[in-house]
């Protein structure tokens, strides 16, 4: 009993708006800090930001907990990514660090409390979600554009290794460069190199550019049309419900059901 | 009754064509005298400019008074955003400047007569809110691009800033970096820099050009979505006027009870 | 008669297919005879291509003289813009010229000739036809960008004219300038020059950045949508032709006086 | 008799999944392969490579006699044009090379035998023949294009090949220039360099920037007006399946014989 009064009054806690607020000011006074930390400070204020940053660890294992005693089904509390997410970054901010390996990881940890912004409102939670199930649908153009990164690339390195070790070294340093290449970023420089050797390389620079951008295009394509799709299945389901399901055929068969009956009706007459 | 009479007299003036015309054209010429102002000019020329200017402002001031006049509801004239970033622009424009610090202020103010140029023409305005309208939609797109954006440059501001402290030296020109870097503005320039250091850093740009790209592209399709919602809206609310909003579910019910009366002339003539 | 004859005989032979397939394999060696003159070519070849040269003037004039013939009202001839720009192209073309000044002008309409491939290929015609439509309906979101640019022209040649006067000298500089920033070709170096005197001169750039990606962003949606209106409205037209026009309350109206019919049937029956 | 059942055995193998999986992952070594060849290896892994590289060949060589075994015609085999490309790939790759310029050849074919990928995918190869039909509809805007880099090349090779040889040299070069103002990359360079000369040059520059600007942008909106076009047909078919293709039409001449019935009917109660 005393398990489940904790329980409700830590759902009531969690769905309270003004906890809501309060938490989404900590985590944005935790982002501010986090700043801080890149400008030169006097130490008074790093001793500040340190006693700071406990409180809002603290701060963050006590709504943690809130949630978790509010969850009905412990168990399926671990199920949502976010709640690991959550769990992990307040663990890991827990252990107390103090030489400069783990100092950076700590400030690491201390950057990733920023997506518990992500966490915590909904409507971004929704957007991210709705991001991600767009990337699997993908897939193929993406391994497409992966294959035509790779063949480029071992035909760069094969080439023009011995003209630019640093640009076309090996086949992971090519595919940077061929990345460099498609956003456009100093290419002709990359280019008029190798076209000294090779005067005719510029066929290569060109053909990739025209199929990357042609592929990326097509993936953009593939998104709006996604996105429209849904869209009109959206409104296609809505309409439908509007409709009551009555489609033209319904219609046709009902009517000539009746043409039937008025036929029957005249023939008697007609006697 | 002669205050009501000046109303009519300023309403009639402020709806006329040819003067809605003149006013358009003096903004022309005042965005000219601007233009100008910026070449090397003998003095005499600066004066003549000088005395066109005072017009200028004299006739913007004649006009916001005709439009002030012209309104039924004084109180109400200020409700309107253009009309009160008019008047300031008249008021300022009216303060007579001559020490350099306060010239460049009139010289700003100047420019944003310009502006003026939106809030005469109606169709330039309907566009510039229809933008407005737009953003508001988009915000959390942009609050997660935010969220990015800072994550990216408390990391780049902790490992980066002893390699560059003109790019990474704090949080806010890390931000600044990462901007340049979404614009593909040399940015091999900026990870080469990092690569000396953290090989693996090219993991860091090649992430967040994704991350960026991807969240733009959202951004993107979801102004073409809400673009095309609208248009779809108003379609739709066109064909069911046409319609005169009969569905297929009246004609169902309709056709239900026709049947249902010939059934009825049916039985009597059965008996 | 004769003329007659004559008039007959030019439009058989300007409809004929393999005479149009002539004309444009002509404008193709023109093409290409001036790509030639930009190499390096001995005099013996500079004769021959002379020669060429002359021979594709006299059969253009020969078609433009074919193409008149065949016009049944000759005054209608030079009312499309195609048959003005067909007729100076040739008559510039025949003018003899020597001297340097004049040898590049006649370059320049022999350069001009290759545009006669649009004239002549109808799918081209069509397709420019419709680029060109397209522009006046975006004429207030490009009038809209004119005015940001003239507005942070004026401001940067104030502010920043003493900085560099070879990129903000004057309001025509800056405003190649801010194209150029707004292409983010080396906008970065741009910045960092006019930041080492107004440290927040950032804003200008970044806020000039959004507006303009932003007024484009609307320009290419304006266009789309255009399109697809287009496109929606060319398909309910053939959608309503299939459906001989007949709507739902058409089919409303001729139920109700069914029903009307059939409740006059009953009543006598009643009786 | 024999050849029979070895058409079904071969077919039998083909079709079977874990045969699939089993040469894509031959195909994925062979593509680590060629990457592990572009890094420094001692001689032992050299010779490594070639063994498995020799492997390789030959489990190519036995999948391609699978796949004509289980062909019915075998005439047929060679009409698709994956299997011609499979076949020289592994037949080039049969050829013992050792001289330089034929190992540089037998390392391309080595590298295009990662293409096979596409052929082995299904999803991969609907995907690039989708690419593929959708080039030939945009034939003439890339046509159109191809004019305008072409006039503006010949403008360009004409006024500009004083100034800078290597980029306005003749009228080929001059085309590799303009694609790179296209691409916006270091354009500003370009420009500034011939309006020494010509300072009104920027004129030049940006009509070609709008023009390849607007008319690229009408490719990628004829691309994506294409792609919602197939979709809406798609669309249409699945739903007039749906309805029995019962149009309003039909439902309207119905209505009216049934009406024309009841009015029979009316007739003889009438006298």
């Amino acid at each position: 009993m005393n398990i489940q009064q904790l329980q409700i009054a830590s759902q009531r806690l969690r769905d309270n708006k003004t906890f809501e607020w309060f938490i989404v000011s900590v985590i944005l006074i935790s982002a501010l800090l986090i700043g801080a930390r890149t400008y030169p400070v006097p130490d008074s204020v790093v001793t500040v930001i340190r006693w700071l940053d406990l409180g809002i660890t603290v701060l963050f294992l006590f709504e943690i907990v809130i949630r978790f005693m509010a969850t009905e089904k412990k168990s399926r509390f671990f199920h949502s990514g976010w709640n690991i997410f959550d769990t992990a970054v307040v663990i890991v901010s827990l252990i107390p660090i103090e030489d400069s390996e783990m100092a950076l990881l700590g400030r690491m940890v201390r950057i990733f409390r920023v997506l518990r912004m992500v966490s915590i409102i909904p409507e971004l939670r929704t957007l991210l979600n709705s991001l991600l199930r767009a990337l699997p649908q993908l897939g193929y153009v993406v391994l497409l554009m992966f294959i035509i990164f790779y063949i480029y690339a071992a035909v760069g390195a094969t080439f023009f290794a011995h003209i630019n070790e640093e640009l076309w070294g090996d086949i992971s340093i090519s595919m940077l460069t061929l990345f460099r290449v498609m956003t456009f970023e100093d290419w002709t420089d990359v280019m008029y190199e190798t076209m000294g050797t090779y005067p005719l390389s510029w066929l290569y620079y060109l053909s990739f550019i025209f199929l990357t951008t042609f592929a990326f295009l097509n993936m953009v394509i593939g998104i709006v049309v996604n996105v429209l799709e849904d869209e009109h299945a959206r409104e296609k389901a809505e309409q439908e419900e509007k409709d009551g399901k009555a489609t033209l055929d319904d219609l046709m068969r009902e009517l000539h059901s009746l043409r039937q009956e008025v036929q029957q009706l005249k023939q008697p007459t007609d006697k």
